[in-house]
């Protein structure tokens, strides 16, 4: 094939592109599995550069970013940057050798997790630790059966696949294994049983008692027997679910009576995002402890970089397997120094602090925005981890899916970036970069007003085309204001 | 827990370090998990910094690097570290936004490779590459079985342990699923056919009609069907073998029959490193073409990225199983800028060419040592990916299995990182970053000479103690000249 040569002096285009958009589409549609797919697929975003909670096309319009939690601590954070290009002209080996930033790295880690959670494996990515986690259970517990949630995601390899209803559910055919048990997912709003109809009850041990079925069914399976739950600590695709109070304690004495090990999944929400505390797990009470922690995206604001933290029982079982856990580029001195640097920042800045006040305001905000739009059912979150669940009608909490994906495209038109979520796509998702301002907030709340008015004027005939409507607010070329911040990265 | 504060300004400290050797080891014992294994477990190394072909340890000691193929533009590649930087500052983002760091990723390793290989997808590690072919090859055959080589280590993911003999032979009481079927490796010095026993005869073949054998089997298995045949296209764990010729041809012939697809691993030996071709698959034929090619390690010089190659007609029975295909670092602005770039330096430099002169130089200097030394049972390899194989008798080819592992430990007294493989762990293995230089062939070689020349007339009492004889050649303090390339990366 010939290549397309094409260079950056090219007229018109960005200093940081190489071709045009156009091209851009084509080449990645010949050369990139259509499996994987783009947002905003009919109008895909060609973005050249970013910087704290700020994205830019390459016509140099700026997007307001309330989507990419792995940018964690603001997109291109000069720390951050600071520490990866500083350890990559140094030294990048494996960890076979030994190196502080692994072992400062694991100390910082275990210094922020409760006993007895104190041994470290690192990895790549989430998925790899959720696979690892896997492996842990099963060495520890000699067990082989899985208890997963109805929507979750734990990862795009086959393993977590099999675990993961989110996507199993989506192919033709699937056949799910006999060591898969899925419980439902603890949403109060629209799961198996929901807060209006339990009025009082305690739906946490409600939920818990469902895992507690699933683990006599496994432990009655011929050959099987409980390995372990894995759950979000708080679900995000299955749409930003909060679960009950006393869920997670209920749930873990039984699947520990049952012989097996509780995985918290905090690959999304561990990092301090839900404010007031570093790990989601903890928002279930200080005595609530999993056997196994898996971490990935915010921890290395975008550098591949992923963690299972694990108790030395745990870690001893997997050591007596006689099988080395060989992971080329896990706890590589790069990958540590950018951990190391994303904490830090973390705890310089008062992120976590920051999540929870801009996270009160922005869940105050929206439930004020709730009394006035009828389309919204449900509006639930912690810290900068928020949910928007649009209805059409409240009472039958019928799922608005139209309108949610009709919301998206709107705020795409307003220059933010917003995503759905759920069993129904109609649960807006709010999980920005730590350093979203209580600017951002309004500005967020004021456009998703103007577009929910639309929406309601449209008596919700999405027929009806509305592109090209533009809400009037405070910005220029007919925008929100988003393009008044470039530059300025934190409020 | 209580942090341990130490600086860099410790007295006698690196200053690359912040704590002593002692206190790394110290913590790595109690906070890392001891799956993870250390090189030299009773002494190991605390490397600090690397450049092109040398390590230094913590006291500024070099080492020459004979092991990392990661490394594979050599150690901290000034280019690839600017490349990666520059990005990093930029923008660092996930393949949902366009971009055109990952189209020009795509096109130049599609570029690459032989018609019809022209769809790419991105991933963070060799495994996750190995994980997402099997799941490529099951949906577009429909089938399960997979058939791998005996020794083979695909990955260190619990589906990849499955297919990967080398590891799960260790495992006390594992049950190998009844979709994995376990071929002979090709291994004529070795193996189940031996040069020695089949004079003159077709060996590539001999070892295919095992694997005919294995596609009959999974065949008539209930349920079952062959998915695809797995394999390095040069086998690193199971000892550096080099498959005979017309192997891959007629495996391929019997496998596509059986209605599978080929997967050709090429993480470990892809991107030049055998000299004459950019694929190792290549070496069998220009009629041979696999229908996946996963790579990883050298791809992006220690940075994790690695990718899957496949043909539309694979592609896109991935996609019509209805499944996005996500991942979270895959393919983002950094990762293919790296991967840019080292591609960019293996041409700028002719790495390929220098591969095979440097790998021609040092077959030809060890096939040389093999007429001094009874120990060399065989020299084999490829450009950068060599193997010596130490027999205690020539002709039984028997295994010197403690003879290796003392020659890897006098090896790094004196200054060469080595390493040994193959079920018997008594091949030496190199497959050194690809600046390994003409003197180093010969640095390397003349201290080998003495090391074994010193095990021979220890006339194989290896309880006797030889720590502390050192081989006096051309360096300083008792080594033997790595030292003094000190800052002269490559020659």
């Amino acid at each position: 094939m010939a290549s397309t040569k094409m260079s950056a002096s090219l007229d018109g285009l960005d200093p940081l592109e190489h071709m045009s958009k156009s091209d851009t589409i084509r080449l990645r549609k010949r050369l990139v599995g259509e499996s994987c797919k783009l947002f905003f697929r009919s109008d895909p975003l060609k973005i050249v550069r970013a910087e704290a909670q700020y994205m830019y096309d390459e016509q140099g319009r700026a997007y307001l970013d309330c989507i990419n939690n792995v940018s964690h601590v603001g997109h291109c954070q000069p720390d951050v940057v600071a520490a990866a290009s500083r350890q990559l002209s140094v030294l990048n080996t494996n960890n076979r050798f030994l190196h502080d930033n692994l072992v400062l790295c694991a100390q910082r880690l275990t210094d922020l997790m409760p006993e007895p959670l104190s041994v470290c494996f690192f990895v790549n990515s989430g998925s790899e630790a959720n696979d690892l986690a896997l492996r842990l259970a099963r060495a520890h517990t000699g067990h082989q059966d899985v208890i997963t949630l109805d929507h979750a995601y734990h990862g795009h390899l086959s393993s977590l696949i099999e675990i993961s209803p989110y996507k199993f559910n989506m192919i033709p055919g699937h056949q799910q294994a006999d060591w898969v048990h899925v419980a439902p997912c603890p949403d109060v709003y629209r799961g198996k049983f929901r807060d209006c109809d339990h009025p009082g009850e305690d739906m946490g041990a409600l939920y818990a008692e469902e895992v507690r079925a699933l683990c006599d069914k496994a432990s009655a399976r011929p050959g099987g027997g409980v390995a372990c739950y894995i759950a979000e600590s708080l679900q995000s695709c299955g749409g930003q679910v909060i679960p009950p109070d006393n869920y997670l304690r209920e749930v873990f004495r039984h699947v520990r009576a049952a012989g097996g090990v509780c995985i918290a999944d905090e690959v999304q929400v561990g990092f301090g995002r839900v404010g007031s505390h570093y790990w989601a797990f903890q928002l279930q009470g200080e005595d609530v402890v999993p056997d196994i922690v898996t971490m990935g995206k915010p921890m290395g604001n975008g550098y591949p970089v992923a963690a299972v933290i694990t108790t030395r029982a745990v870690a001893d079982s997997f050591r007596d397997t006689g099988v080395e856990y060989f992971n080329t580029y896990g706890g590589n001195p790069v990958s540590c120094a950018v951990a190391n640097a994303v904490m830090q920042v973390i705890e310089d800045q008062g992120l976590r602090g920051h999540a929870k006040e801009v996270g009160d305001h922005l869940l105050e905000r929206c439930r004020a925005l709730q009394q006035r739009h009828a389309l919204i059912g449900d509006v639930r979150g912690v810290g900068l981890f928020v949910g928007i669940e649009l209805v059409t009608d409240r009472a039958a909490r019928t799922p608005a899916t139209a309108e949610a994906q009709h919301v998206l495209s709107r705020m795409k038109d307003e220059s933010i970036l917003l995503s759905s979520d759920g069993p129904d796509r109609n649960v807006l998702k709010l999980k920005p970069p730590m350093v979203f301002s209580m600017q951002n907030v309004d500005t967020f709340v004021d456009v998703l007003d103007e577009v929910l008015a639309e929406l309601e004027d449209l008596d919700g005939d999405l027929a009806e085309p509305v592109n090209g409507h533009h809400v009037k607010t405070n910005g220029t070329n007919g925008t929100n204001g988003v393009n008044g911040h470039r530059g300025k990265a934190t409020a």
